[in-house]
């Protein structure tokens, strides 16, 4: 078992392992390097360039997982949907009725994405550390399809829910039948573990949550269990989801950095917390992320600990801070600081 | 007294007084009139228009208060700094040094918006119901002028923070003087309460919001204290903050829609609390609308209680189904109800 796992199971680590969201991604120059000749979706499509992609930071920057380079679009267009990326996704035709919903296929898990699994069994042939898949949570999907991109607000997908609930159902059932073949296609394919990113979901109240967003996260779990591969949720913004969250069944909760981690652990009891450096921080100077993250490796030793950040790497991130970052993560004893701390 | 002002300071009253964020705004055709022929400063800056648009909403719609038309950045040009609108605000040169702070000048109280006193006045010759002023937080307008404009993830600005937090709580100290002479200002020429808006204070930690923000709103607040108006503070997506928020010395605080007031309440002690219904509700058909605004007023029997949206009105909205809003908080009878619930 490695580090990574070992903490994702539960276990008390000696010390925190260690990787970023988004580590594969725009504030490497490798990275650029690969982007300035191929499109978004040839990157992806691509299993050589997602395989090269995603082990780009495991070769500069030695963190303790790889996570899959791709996007939570990744499976839609295989349902009929066109999606282009500009550079966040843009969705030709958002879905606004019932007949739109309907008339969507639900491709066999075989036909989803193909080149994922190449990608992956690439990456498990290279990578020296555990991979982890990923996909969209349904109503995170849902709100890029209803509302047809990134927005401010999300008014439409929110009047949406409120006037055709129904049909977000619908939707929203169609997604997690999706997402549950695209997830188990990536495990067989080799993934280690599976991150679901709910990135969309802090925008609702706790009622609204437990209607659309719950019992579907709970399904793509359920449904993962049998592979014994430890489940990873996050949703940002969404502290006051926790008593929510708490309830899915998944082994690793990310949080966001607007609560410090010991706050939260008494929430999200039996989780394993990953996170939660601000961002913003690896765009300070190294003695101020020194600082903050020995401050967070404090805050986590309450319990199993995955160090992360609390969402994506900003692109104006200068590698050499995040190395700095992930040397400062390995070199503290978590068991020789809890005892200094619990004296 | 009015109601609103009876429940700003406290008062358990017999209905909850309501008013809407943004209700002077692009949802009603009447404002779209207005600015179909003049620019958003023509109509901050000339006193009889930002009159007319603040008492738009009070005719159409019967709302218990007047908001002033303006904008959060409207005393800021005084201080030398080129702003325009796009439609969001766009500062021309982003402050990103301690010589541009030290540079800003700080305008005499009379200097900085006599076009806002002149408003002021007009309103109240006119207005039924009491006016609201208000002005941004020293945080959110720090925010705008060092990251230039709105972005996703405000990355320059939180990088500043930590980059030169010595910069910042200069610039946040001067912010906090115009503030404390705009906003004073306003009540001198009539403003019955003042809210001050932390539109972005929700994306700091409690340790970054007791520093970079809580001392700068508190000073505001205790400047304000001797006009004995009712103080009203929001921020969004700050339910992580409240436990900082409840020390501030407001009489009011707004929420978002996120967590139901109940459960927001033991957390603001003694505070009245503004809020809090989805803007996307009133995107929903009637029904939906009716049965959710009866939602949040039984959550709020409580304590004092006004009645608002959890953030500003969508400008998709249907002014019809503002006013069912409208009218339906206004036939709730709050003492029978809570005879009700509490039997």
């Amino acid at each position: 078992m490695s580090l990574f796992l070992d903490a994702a199971w539960g276990k008390f680590t000696e010390r925190a392992p260690v990787w970023m969201m988004r580590q594969a991604g725009r504030y490497l120059p490798e990275y650029r390097a690969i982007k300035e000749k191929s499109s978004f979706w040839e990157m992806c499509r691509t299993p050589e360039l997602a395989c090269e992609i995603t082990l780009q930071p495991v070769r500069r920057l030695g963190v303790d997982a790889a996570i899959l380079f791709q996007d939570i679009m990744t499976p839609l267009p295989p349902m009929g949907i066109d999606i282009s990326f500009n550079p966040g996704p843009v969705i030709k035709e958002p879905l606004r009725s019932p007949t739109q919903i309907e008339a969507l296929r639900l491709p066999e898990k075989a036909e989803i994405a193909p080149f994922v699994a190449e990608a992956i069994k690439l990456i498990r042939q290279e990578s020296p550390v555990p991979l982890i898949g990923f996909g969209g949570a349904p109503l995170t999907l849902a709100t890029y399809l209803i509302q047809g991109g990134g927005s401010k607000d999300y008014a439409e997908f929110r009047q949406f829910l409120r006037y055709d609930p129904q049909a977000a159902h619908a939707l929203l059932d169609k997604l997690t039948e999706l997402s549950i073949r695209y997830l188990s296609m990536q495990v067989e394919a080799g993934a280690e573990a599976i991150q679901l990113f709910d990135s969309w979901a802090g925008l609702h109240s706790a009622p609204m949550y437990a209607e659309f967003a719950k019992p579907y996260n709970q399904r793509i779990f359920a449904a993962l269990a049998a592979y014994k591969v430890p489940r990873l949720y996050i949703a940002v913004e969404a502290a006051h989801l926790y008593p929510e969250i708490n309830q899915l069944d998944c082994e690793v909760v990310s949080i966001d950095w607007r609560l410090p981690i010991y706050q939260v652990r008494s929430q999200l009891a039996e989780k394993t917390i990953q996170g939660n450096l601000d961002p913003a921080i690896l765009l300070a100077p190294k003695e101020v992320i020194t600082q903050e993250t020995k401050r967070v490796l404090e805050e986590g030793l309450g319990g199993a600990h995955i160090f992360n950040l609390g969402h994506g790497i900003f692109r104006q991130t200068d590698p050499d801070h995040a190395k700095h970052m992930i040397d400062t993560v390995k070199s503290f004893d978590r068991v020789k600081a809890k005892g200094l701390v619990l004296k």
